[in-house]
């Protein structure tokens, strides 16, 4: 497994004394994607954009961006086997016959990611291209497991105690089974990242956003918009976080029809918006 | 002043009981950051970037960015009467006589802010413009004082108690007094705004970065290389933050001589670099 930390010298102080001692510090580095296609006997490869991510799974989050970026559609667009790694760059490699254009995104990502300027711009081009409430499966909880979640993704996580500085994505059934677990140093890698697996994992002949449907994502931090947007993409129906939405998150998980629960602690939570494939029942 | 929270309906569990209040969520915006040029009689505009952010502040946003990733240098490049705020969009007019030619930087600031690909061809980039070792003021503090600074800028926030949902920045003298703070959804929202705020308020005869000197930059949340490298670009010289740092934050502190300190707690913190102008005294 790649490594996610490395010790360095610290000056610790606690109990009212220094120490030094080695500490566990969360790894970023640079990770650019870059798209691949082959037209004849000519080899053209694009870079698409660079993001800073802690190193590991690098294929999952080049394609969780991709796809959540509205760039790859369906699994077949991308050659999975022919996808290569190599000193921070990825090369994402494109079915000859898919009909996606890799040089129209070149070093252009961010007008891509918020284009038309206004949010509202924005969410309305997803929205021409997401197709709201497909969810097909019902999630039934109680308020107790809403309340144990934190803890079932606490057990989950490898990293994050070691290092404290690791946000993290996870996927839960509604036996709150952690079926995927990812983390980064950016909450936009780490869901990337798992979308990105959901897809390599995925049938060819099937849909990343069925696949979604019956699940629940738990995201260690705040809600943004552009996490909302991600799992309107990727067709997730039910999102919970630790920490506080924004405005626009809400409006988003309004708009795709998206459970949104915030402020996940010990004892209390808030629903943001509930939809109908979301059930509370007794314990 | 521009509201930074907005109060929405939600349904509440707390107690074993679920009741429907009107909650605070903080506002997320995108801004759109446009340099205008006048040459002659014709005026030309260039979108540079877009980012998600919590409304307020706009002008030091855009400036503390522009400035911070190496496309405005100085307080002179900038007609600051001239620059305006108009829905979601600011305009930043530059001084005629500046060598700066905003076409350049249109629409591709995502490769400008990692150019290199790596990191290291980043920060290489950085210290070729940015002279190391420039702090000309010394900075004293006992560890009481370090582990009492938290309380002294949650004091002066005024949005964060209301939503949790908000990034501060806070810049402090060695007296601990809050100078500014800057709250935003972005972390790295907080940091430009500061920093832009800083510029308009300097004297145009005198560079950003000797007003740095001397102070203290306390950070909200975690510690990231983009975070470390607008603060090497702006010559701060001494930063907390409340949680973790990355390898790269660490690796660029040391570089840039930044003092770094983390996880910084009730009782104890960290000190991943210390510069020799940060005294630790005795109490």
């Amino acid at each position: 497994m790649t490594p996610k930390s490395e010790k360095l010298p610290v000056n610790r102080f606690r109990d009212h004394n220094f120490t030094h001692e080695l500490d566990s510090v969360v790894i970023e580095e640079p990770l650019e994607i870059r798209l691949v296609r082959k037209t004849g006997n000519q080899v053209e490869n694009y870079s698409v954009a660079v993001t800073m991510r802690t190193p590991g799974e690098d294929l999952a989050l080049a394609i969780g961006f991709l796809f959540t970026e509205g760039i790859l559609h369906e699994p077949a667009d991308v050659i999975l086997q022919e996808c290569v790694t190599y000193d921070n760059r990825v090369y994402v490699k494109l079915h000859p016959h898919t009909q996606i254009r890799p040089e129209q995104f070149q070093r252009n990502f961010y007008t891509t990611s918020s284009c038309g300027i206004c949010g509202k711009a924005s969410i309305e081009a997803i929205s021409t291209e997401v197709a709201p409430n497909e969810y097909s499966q019902t999630i039934q909880l109680s308020t107790q497991q809403i309340l144990q979640m934190s803890d079932k993704v606490r057990e989950a996580q490898r990293t994050f105690h070691e290092t404290g500085g690791l946000h993290a994505s996870a996927l839960l059934n509604d036996q709150l089974q952690v079926l995927q677990i990812m983390e980064d140093v950016g909450r936009h890698n780490a869901l990337d990242k798992l979308i990105g697996e959901a897809w390599i994992q995925s049938d060819q002949n099937q849909s990343v956003r069925s696949n979604m449907s019956g699940k629940i994502l738990f995201l260690s931090g705040r809600a943004s918009f552009e996490l909302l947007q991600k799992c309107a993409v990727a067709g997730i129906s039910t999102v919970y976080c630790v920490g506080a939405p924004s405005t626009l998150a809400v409006s988003t998980a309004q708009q795709f029809d998206i459970t949104l629960i915030g402020f996940l602690r010990q004892k209390s939570f808030n629903i943001y918006h509930q939809n109908s494939q979301f059930q509370l029942i007794e314990t």
